[in-house]
């Protein structure tokens, strides 16, 4: 039987109250009332609520900094260890799991280096359900009752059958990672595509939640991309939308990981800058199929120094990168484009070519009033947006009865 | 001041009935009255009103054919000459004027040969007032009280201003073309792109109406789109999306009429067609660079009797085209990929190359369940879909007072 309205509006304000508290951080009851155009009364009886429930604490007022003028306001805050979230990023040759607070604060990082070609489904999910064992052993007294699971993945997934339905990272088709981690797991478990992840980051974001059509563009081992369409992100009729990685730049052009010719990502990610360079550049040993960040940024410091030959590759580079991202302004006409990822380690030696590229391919109407912005992290954003979405997942489940209690701060 | 509100509400459901009327001709009050969700006095009570205006029509029961089972009900339909609308077709070296009724159909089309890219500012907008004119006085004893125009262009339009931004049609640049006509003309008048025309007729059609996410490509002098996001078209933040025509095949490749190189439209249009086929092929003299839909057939017909040279020329324009359509697949995911046009006179020779290049560019999980269809157009779909544009327009002029009364049904 569906929850009374009543009781299904107060779980609604709920969420809401959580999420700004997360979203910005400690706030006075008043403000956090304002914000979420609700009473104080309400304010005050769902916090006092959360506070019983461990959820929420409340911070001194001389906790606020000298800073603070007038008289000083009580101020709540999310309790970071209520619950916990564990992340899971399969990508290729690398399997990275992330431990998020209840704040959505990234609080453990584990990176495995693992052949993801070479797995079987079955090892694939021993291989998830052994560390995440292992994580809920080590987090769980340090960080609260792990409430949530969110697995990320390069390549087209289908959320609701929880199955990878095409990844770079796997030989592997259409497999169902979410049930066995269910079936091991009492809480929820959710698949997303990469770029959703990063949508979920990005619209958490003060600089960009407010930006109504925006295209994210992430450079790294591959080329993803996230779009926005009216503040939502935009996933296509059956969820593979926004492959921008897989756009053409030429028919019958560089190999590319999918296995096809002519790629964006063919000429732009970091392992198809690296398959060029290695040949003829002096690069650290190492496997050049699968480069490391400092593999990377060795080859970025030699087009900085003027290596012709390191040169000539980011040229090119930006040139596919701005005619890639010329179709994009053709065809979503977006009020930005966001260039994000690792790869904007090497932005300054993209940049002349990818915007000799853009004014080369549209007339300056097409090109129109579109911002064109990079954004390095020092987080990985798929990490940060998914510990986003299995927060939302946890949040939840938190409002059911007979949950887990949080343990005491510290 | 604003309406109260039960007169808005009085006001949205008479738009609704109109809009039904004019979708699925003409209907029984009470079948008119289940397909809007509203009660059968309301719809009398409307209906009533709308007679008496001479907007609606009472169609009796012996009129519904010797098929009709039951006891006949008595119909209603709109009034074809309640008004009519004007619109506009702006291509690069024609003119086209049509006068749609108030049931949305084609009552009048007329075409003039104008050296477009030639004209003045002061010259474009004396040609429409006169050829407008003109119309306004052989129309109204027929088709009734001119109630709106629309005007049609490929290329950049500002809805808001009235202007043209940019059009291969002009060598003018940001044109206020819309200030002129209102002065001249007391009716509505409004700018649209010639994709968002399209997208009008496409979203009244029962066969594409209900599908949520739609490309449509329209082939012909230029090559056009029409992008429909879960039901709705999508314009983009500044109203230049789905710029389809001008995305890059490849960088530096053949001339557009955008004066950029390597656009999909430099292959496929017909200009582009038939500038690559008449130095090498017997065709028909008159202007190679704007063929006639004469010249484009003898093309085609060349190509369909296994001309080699005609035949390699459609096979590059089809595997242009696929390469193109793997972008939008890639970045859309859409349920339907619809082409449309006069250029789908060649489809035939198009098809197997598009194909071929189609699954060349992208891997089978991202061509996935989009489907690709072809619809043939008897009328100009850039003109049906203004006529319905500027019908919204005329209705919603009809809703207020004082408005002129149409003619009595001949």
């Amino acid at each position: 039987m569906a929850a009374p309205v009543t009781e299904s509006i107060r779980t609604d304000n709920t969420l809401a109250l959580i999420r700004s508290l997360r979203t910005h951080g400690a706030m006075a009851r008043i403000d956090l009332a304002a914000a979420n155009q609700l009473s104080s009364a309400t304010v005050t009886s769902i916090s006092g609520e959360l506070i019983d429930q461990g959820i929420v604490v409340e911070r001194p007022p001389d906790s606020q900094g000298p800073g603070h003028r007038g008289r000083p306001k009580t101020l709540i805050a999310l309790h970071p260890h209520a619950a916990c979230v564990i992340t899971v990023k399969l990508s290729i040759n690398e399997v990275r799991f992330t431990v998020g607070n209840f704040c959505g604060e990234l609080h453990h990082d584990d990176t495995l280096a693992v052949d993801t070609l070479a797995l079987t489904a079955e090892a694939l999910s021993e291989l998830l359900i052994r560390h995440i064992d292992d994580l809920c052993l080590r987090m769980t007294s340090a960080c609260g009752p792990v409430a949530s699971i969110c697995v990320a993945v390069q390549g087209i997934v289908s959320p609701l059958r929880g199955s990878i339905v095409w990844s770079p990272a796997f030989t592997l088709r259409n497999v169902d990672i979410v049930s066995p981690l269910r079936a091991r797991f009492a809480c929820p478990v959710q698949l997303e595509n990469d770029a959703n992840c990063i949508s979920a980051a990005i619209t958490r974001h003060p600089d960009y939640m407010a930006i109504p059509n925006l295209a994210v563009i992430m450079l790294g081992y591959g080329v993803g991309m996230a779009i926005m369409i009216d503040g939502k992100p935009y996933l296509g009729a059956h969820g593979s939308s926004a492959e921008f990685g897989h756009t053409k730049y030429e028919a019958n052009g560089a190999l590319c990981a999918c296995g096809k010719r002519g790629c964006i990502e063919a000429y732009v990610s970091d392992y198809a800058l690296y398959r060029d360079a290695h040949t003829l550049l002096p690069l650290p040993a190492g496997d050049s199929a699968h480069p490391s960040e400092e593999q990377m940024q060795v080859l970025v410091r030699l087009a900085e120094d003027g290596n012709p030959i390191a040169r000539q590759i980011f040229d090119k580079a930006g040139h596919v990168l701005g005619t890639g991202i010329a179709n994009i302004l053709a065809l979503f006409n977006p009020d930005q484009v966001l260039i994000t990822g690792s790869g904007v380690r090497a932005y300054d030696q993209l940049k002349p070519s990818l915007e000799q590229a853009l004014n080369d391919a549209l007339v300056a109407e097409l090109i129109g009033q579109t911002r064109l912005t990079t954004y390095g992290w020092d987080h990985d954003m798929t990490c940060m947006g998914a510990i986003q979405l299995a927060l939302k997942a946890a949040d939840r489940r938190l409002m059911q009865a007979d949950r887990p209690r949080a343990l005491p701060l510290a």
